[in-house]
């Protein structure tokens, strides 16, 4: 899941344990297990960081200057919850305009994945 | 840019070192800054790692029973070179097939990246 975060609250994006303490939040609600989290705030703006979770991660960059932030969410597997962590993140950041793309990943494992319209057999009367 | 790797050599992408060596030289040879380095092996298989940049993050996840990889090279200015990156991951892991997805980001706040066709001006003769 790509979350694209417009109009933030600038102060919120800006702040080093705001961010980190969000992004972890957001990842224990979406019943993600937290492996490792690394978060680095740049000169003179943004922050990004990661949280490695068991089933993928979460990361986010923030660009305090544009009220932007960009945050992926990669899971595996059907438990976690990408929709809910992505709602606590709208919120926490006061983002005022979102945009939300899901990539699905590794579809040529799963070839049913692939399919998108099932074709109709209308063979015979 | 969203990266698929399948039909890799198993063995190469089931190795914590090789798996971090190779994601820290395709960092270094896109021209990226490095910033920090996390890497975590799963158990039975599976490697999950990012490389933090000055200018945003790269990722992967590793499913070695499946010889399939994820990549992502997130990256922001113009600096770096998500391509160079690409290809040598390609190579350092065997991949036979590959498929790669590139998703602009932030696209709101620098308007005319969202133009993809200019439409032509006719009116008059």
């Amino acid at each position: 899941m790509l979350l694209e975060l417009f109009d933030c609250d600038p102060d919120a994006i800006n702040n080093l344990e705001a961010v980190k303490g969000a992004l972890v939040e957001a990842a224990k609600r979406a019943q993600a297990t937290i492996v490792d989290i690394v978060f680095h705030e740049f000169n003179p703006f943004g922050i990004s960081g990661v949280v490695v979770i068991a089933e993928s991660h979460l990361s986010i960059h923030t660009w305090p200057e544009y009220r932007y932030a960009a945050v992926d969410i990669f899971s595996c597997g059907d438990v976690l919850k990408p929709e809910v962590a992505a709602s606590y993140l709208v919120e926490q950041f006061a983002a005022e305009r979102t945009s939300v793309v899901e990539v699905q990943r590794g579809l040529f494992l799963q070839p049913s994945g692939t399919v998108v319209n099932k074709a109709v057999a209308a063979v015979g009367a």
